[in-house]
């Protein structure tokens, strides 16, 4: 029964599934691994899955352009969550192993770049070989094929693997944001930190209309969280523009600000608003002054006021 | 009876009058001329006339200052209609009386600069005293002090005089901007070419805040008319504005964008939406896409159904 | 010799005598009141005089157009130093004059809505004519013509009166802002406390261009400190701005703002870079990131060394 | 020798070499494949080439973030041009193969998207298998572990395998646009149609900070062409951007922008000036009115002549 089942970016013992895992409603979903991103979302589309749960954006490799098309392209989906996980890896290796036994490593081409400067110091004379995914790279690893394998500690147990060392990361702070998609429906209630995803096409004279856009934002006081051109596919120099705001769809500022840059875009798709993982409403900085939902309600009192000749 | 009766800026026979009598309305109404812009405003503020009609911009000396701070000030007003008078001058003198024989001239001091050149030209001997109003003047040529005065044409056969040259005016253009004031009331229908007229107070940082309100205004796409800076008398370097906005109070970007400077400014007063002298709505600029009450309308709509899950 | 003459608009004894006498160089110069804003800068302009000193500006009436108007127009003149004078008023009477015996009181024009409300206070019964200069009421009351006059403290000597009250002012901080206008000339240095002025005119499409011209100020982080409108003659609508920015002309973010305004607007004129009265270099708002002179000269420097590939 | 080496991103037969032999001096340099970006750049940096011709930007993929990085980091190269090539695939078999006989293709990854729908229609049930290349597809092909490959036309000769299909394209207009990088030195004269590209890092409020960024150029007149968001690896929400504009860095409104971007942002970096592939000055938009180099040559002359008193 699709509501009771969540598809993700496969395979088993993935960062993604790791990502996913963390969300409480998992415990009671079943949860099912997807070869590919638009695998994963079309499942959902096609009604067999109630939500997936793909990767968004990379501190270090950036956004992940697989799943920025396919939200803006194709059936409309909705971002529900969003999910932070702190990337670090493990080596994972047989039972057994010493680090001085290791001369072949593997893992998935994006975790290379991350682990680079571990492996120079630490297995300078070790090979590297990519595998389709960290989690295959364990499996070939358990299957004897390489010595040692990059990959979230969790992986090891699903592979009999054990961690040889933990908390391999080149870069402090890598993380990444994951988001879980459904279909479109009623955004969620405001929290007090919130973000809006959009998706926006600009029109012909891309230059000014750039600027356009974010003084749409920027004179209702709605900050930027986010901004990501993709190319539009109809030759160089034309792009879309996946936005993130600063807070909620029915917040006053940001419906304000959405329905201006409806207006003044030739196409504007909403991703959804939804919490920001890791922020609380005490985190969010302070909103500019005439820009919160207390000061547009008494301008609209106002502005009913004058309109009905009593100033 | 107070509905009935109209004041305006006196005496007789000067400027304001011929603007007031311009209005159809006029021909039914009692019009009584006082001595100042003040009077004539308190008369509507205390109830003893329905309307009051004052200058309050003149193409060739700039804003009416007393007009401007009374409107800004005090218990609020709001301005109904406008009307645009060309001013030119006529010399009236006794009968009888030709262009040689003219030694003294007199008029209000603002005539002076406009009829400068046209003096110095034809009448380069004569003498000039100022009256305290160009209807003024007139009195005092019929009664034999001046030989001449500049005024109105109109204002001839109030005083038995006969205008000896018509048309005078230095400037090409000249033109001066009259107010009809009432109380506060609910503001006339749109016409499609109409003006909003605002006192807008800015908070400490001018610099920044200027810039500020002119983009409320910019971003949906209303037109900025006039801009005046008037001392708020609290030293020199503080100000407030009277902003002229193109459109009316009801169409929504300008709604919009009066609650965005009413959120955004200390204090804003509404002045009143009414129509433009001279212009139809066929004379108006085109709105800049994205900015028509239609357009507003359909993302609203669009808002609507994305809050229901309907993208 | 016209070196040692300035100008001042006259008669002697009123308040812009008392601020060009707060020049320390007042004292080497002979000091020649003129009838006129025009005729004390005509002088200026016509070499009988080195410098004129002219009110521009008052806290309480707001722009002094005759001024503006004059330097914007006919011959260029150049502003080399501002002074700040608060106007508060002394009740001058003839020597044994009481309160009680004051039953008429004169003064200029524009004394008058400055002291109303202590007139209303203290001599509610008192008639009110005006004068055509706080001076030339002194004169009146000398004369005999009228009991008491409002005028500057100072000018009781010039006229044998005694001041019977003093430091009289409805407006707290009531002041104006006079300028010392000569001939076109270098720029006296800057001195880290500085404001320029510039007439601007800007094109037809008056909306956006006020915006632009904001624009240029603020991507440099150029302070505004007033701007006002005036018509250009040309009809209703049609409008120069006088605006004041703070800096010196020669500091970089300035030279690149006035010549910015300079290339977008379709006249400039440069009224000067003087001292600001009564501010010193430590009161000035700190600079935003980036606009120091040191800032520009260092990015000067690196585009100097990128182009000529040395990054 | 180094002068006459250029590297590319290799192997032999891809589109990059296809592009590389446009240009004219291509026929007088020893061409050589690199196995990836980063070495045919880091040979370009270690001396053993004058050049590497690298894909930048790709209309249906978007962004080569590797290319984007490996300019953003490490020793400082430079665009010395850019070439932009059409998209379109060919399929290559062996002699006498028919398109009946086709059971398997392959391709790189980046070209399955962008033959879909042509292999939906044409082939429904052929199966894909990726390769390293496009070439390397290619040569896949010759040794018979596939039965056709996609890849561009000129490869056939190559691998000694025909086209059986040309001008294959899901998308009109797919195109690649490459750059040729050198290491930094005088950037070549401007043409009237020149891009220059920058690496833009902002500070922290980075929304606020991308709306100035923007008004730099915008104030100068400078159109944006690009503007590509990239992770610091501080952590999600820390990015630096790379942005062409439009012009060359020796053209004054383009001089200023720059400069005036290096003041406000933490840090720049110059990637060149370049003549744009496919325009010509004829083909560029009017430059806003007051930002040609001879407005700002005149704006300077004034700016000399105020400084010096001579309005």
């Amino acid at each position: 029964m699709s509501a009771t089942r969540y598809t993700y970016l496969g395979p088993e013992g993935t960062f993604t599934e790791a990502a996913l895992r963390t969300l409480p409603e998992a415990a009671t979903r079943e949860l099912v691994p997807m070869v590919s991103v638009t695998a994963a979302l079309d499942a959902v589309r096609g009604g067999e899955a109630a939500a997936a749960l793909v990767p968004i954006e990379n501190s270090v490799e950036g956004g992940v352009t697989t799943t920025l098309d396919e939200l803006a392209n194709g059936e409309p989906l909705m971002i529900y969550r969003e999910v932070l996980l702190p990337i670090t890896f493990a080596l994972l290796v047989r039972p057994d192993t010493h680090l001085s036994d290791i001369k072949t490593v593997t893992g998935h081409p994006v975790a290379q770049p991350q682990v680079r400067n571990w492996l120079a110091a630490k297995l300078p004379d070790a090979r590297w070989e990519s595998a389709a995914s960290n989690a295959d790279g364990a499996r070939l690893v358990r299957d004897g094929r390489y010595d040692a394998a990059f990959a979230g500690e969790f992986a090891a147990r699903t592979y009999g693997l054990e961690p040889l060392v933990t908390q391999i990361h080149d870069a402090e702070n890598a993380e990444t944001r994951f988001v879980l998609v459904g279909r479109s429906a009623r955004p969620s209630a405001p929290t007090g930190a919130d973000r809006t995803s959009l998706i926006i096409w600009l029109g012909n004279d891309h230059s000014g209309a750039l600027l356009e856009l974010l003084q749409e934002l920027a004179v209702r006081g709605v900050n930027l969280m986010l901004i990501q051109s993709r190319p539009t596919g109809a030759g160089i120099g034309n792009y879309w523009f996946a936005v993130d705001a600063e807070g909620h769809i029915t917040e006053r500022r940001v419906t304000e600000a959405v329905m201006g840059l409806k207006r003044s875009a030739p196409k504007v798709r909403f991703l959804g608003s939804y919490p920001r993982a890791g922020v609380t409403p005490k985190d969010v900085r302070t909103l500019r002054p005439g820009t919160s939902d207390g000061e547009f309600v008494k301008a609209v009192d106002w502005l009913t006021r004058i309109q009905d000749g009593r100033p």
